[in-house]
């Protein structure tokens, strides 16, 4: 027997009630049963957002709404800067190069938050359509401080729209799309929305939309204008992936149930709990500014095989964390703990932890981080 | 009480089996059991497009797929023909402009085929770089010769591409991409193969590929030589739709089970009861050449209101079919009969009709649409 427990920094674990709401026989989507539900789901991911206006529901994993986000923002040749400090940020950089923005990269190194001030000197001085960030990035465990960036924005160059990736940011933690002045947020269905992979979600300021109504990349599937249109009406201009839709509603149920504020508390408190029992185990956690409440990275000990570290917890104990990735692989393992994820299953994570680094060769107390994390729970 | 009966040309239903994979503890997707499930599902889809070489996979849907092919085959400008002869002949229409390519529409009267000799002389007159067809067109129930239209386009013009939305084609009837010498075919995941939507397939032949190679169209998500090399590694570029790729193994497992052979003679017959049954109730089958084996559409009889058809047969009997799309609505009804549908399903659409339609005023004889299906079952 092996049982499997999914700690990463998603997927993330799919309540029993979603994933039986999967599971009804499917309904038609041109129907009023449906519209019913997608007009609930519309209500709820507005609620979610901490937002007026649309929330744009798109089939595709969450780099489709990045895409969505650039195709309707920008024109070829749109100058762009783009917040890189990991791999999702080098993704804005890869879908801005590939629909042909002038792109200019802050590079910030893995696991730092982006510096405000460095942020002004580049919007001073170039005429940004847009700027591209992470709220938390997923590959370093960092955040971004998405709130001062946008202030800084509209200081230096108020015309720049800010563009932020909240994949593992929305619903873990607070953010607050309309109040900050962002203008676009994307997340996907598979993190804090505790939903399987397939649901992207897109939500645009009232000058965003505007600047969509100007944008002359190419796009179809992800034009975000015939999307809000159908929408509007309770339904979607392609076929939607009706499944998918119909757990959400009952995940944002859930949500609703639990409250945003006892989410963030439990986003926060976890991540609290994985902190203090890495710290007592002796090992060092990965960011070095603000670390985000949805994935804590940790650096692989000296001497030991980082890439083993994820792979053994699968095989040996069932339980998937997330190994680094590109130039962190095998420098750090990432523990997930957003979505539907209490202090139990983080002491699956902690107990792994300590079993598969002690086999590997290093040198811990074993119960040391279960204690830990516990008197955090405990308190 | 009211049981829900899905008989529309799409979505369709869903077996329980299918249901039931999708709705177990959700698995990562960087993971050997992943790999292994996906590699399963690459080989099945091979199987089922009888066509050697990649299959890409994509969370989107049927919609995606089709932009994916026009922006992998396409640079901005080149010459586009496409086959409009109904609705979604019309969405290649819409994404080849949306693309910037000097689209060439063949307008083909709704309900009608193509002349193949009016393809060759629109091919003669200009260098096309692709020409766009429905195999299926869904929405008026028609077949367009694919197999024809890709040998008159190899005699006047052999360099151009042939490219086949077979959302409601492939799995439906017998449709041989490698040996029609077709150069792109995208299906969906809602139609044949069992599955809810959100997942949409593209096959390139080599030259396609080759095509994609040079194609200057922005992409980014829908790239499909990236997804080419990841999908050879047996995972996906972005997050792929986990729940329904799980699903997806399960289908293709029953398919192949059934046979290509048996599955293509199951809708054959369903399609001559079906049809059988509306002429012995003195209706009209719409389309005028070839019929689609994947839907029936039926004129709507002089003096019934023929939008109240499927809204009534909804709401009244719980049965989902479909009416007319844009020009055609009120004007035809749509009956389904591909997927997971049998001999009964079609005598639920049948009863529906007569009932529905005599509510409505038309004048009928009660059990002779039944009567003459199960006759042709019955041989």
């Amino acid at each position: 027997m092996r049982k499997y427990h999914l700690l990463a920094p998603g997927p993330t674990p799919v309540p029993a009630q979603v994933l039986e709401a999967m599971a009804r026989p499917l309904m038609h989507h041109r129907t009023p049963d449906f519209e019913a539900l997608f007009e609930e789901v519309r209500e709820g991911l507005s609620w979610l957002y901490q937002a007026p206006g649309d929330v744009i529901t798109l089939a595709a994993s969450g780099s489709g709404g990045m895409e969505a986000t650039v195709a309707n923002l920008m024109s070829p040749g749109d100058a762009a800067l783009v917040i890189e400090g990991g791999k999702f940020g080098e993704r804005w950089t890869e879908i801005c190069r590939a629909y042909g923005m002038n792109t200019e990269v802050l590079s910030v190194e893995w696991g730092r938050s982006v510096d405000l001030g460095e942020v002004k000197s580049r919007l001073e001085k170039g005429r940004h359509r847009a700027v591209f960030v992470q709220a938390s990035e997923t590959s370093t465990g960092a955040k971004h401080d998405v709130e001062g960036l946008a202030r800084a924005a509209r200081e230096v160059s108020p015309e720049t729209l800010v563009a932020v990736d909240a994949i593992t940011a929305l619903g873990v933690y607070d953010l607050r799309p309309s109040e900050w002045g962002l203008d676009a947020v994307v997340t996907g269905s598979q993190k804090a929305m505790m939903l399987p992979p397939g649901l992207a979600f897109v939500w645009l300021s009232e000058r965003a939309w505007a600047a969509a109504e100007k944008a002359r990349s190419p796009r179809y599937y992800f034009d975000l204008l015939i999307e809000r249109k159908s929408q509007r009406k309770s339904t979607t201009a392609w076929t939607p992936a009706i499944s998918l839709v119909a757990g959400l509603k009952v995940a944002l149920g859930m949500m609703r149930e639990e409250g945003l504020e006892n989410i963030f508390e439990r986003h926060a408190r976890l991540a609290r709990g994985v902190r203090a029992a890495m710290g007592a185990l002796g090992l060092e956690i990965f960011p070095a500014d603000l670390m985000s409440e949805a994935v804590t990275a940790v650096r692989v000990p000296e001497g030991i095989d980082g890439k083993a570290i994820p792979r053994k917890m699968q095989n040996e104990q069932g339980v998937t964390i997330a190994g680094g990735q590109s130039g962190l692989s095998g420098k750090i393992f990432r523990i997930g703990h957003l979505g539907y994820v209490d202090e139990s299953d983080m002491l699956v994570a902690v107990g792994g932890v300590e079993a598969t680094l002690a086999d590997l060769g290093y040198s811990l107390e074993k119960g040391a981080g279960l204690t830990a994390a516990q008197e955090v729970f405990g308190k």
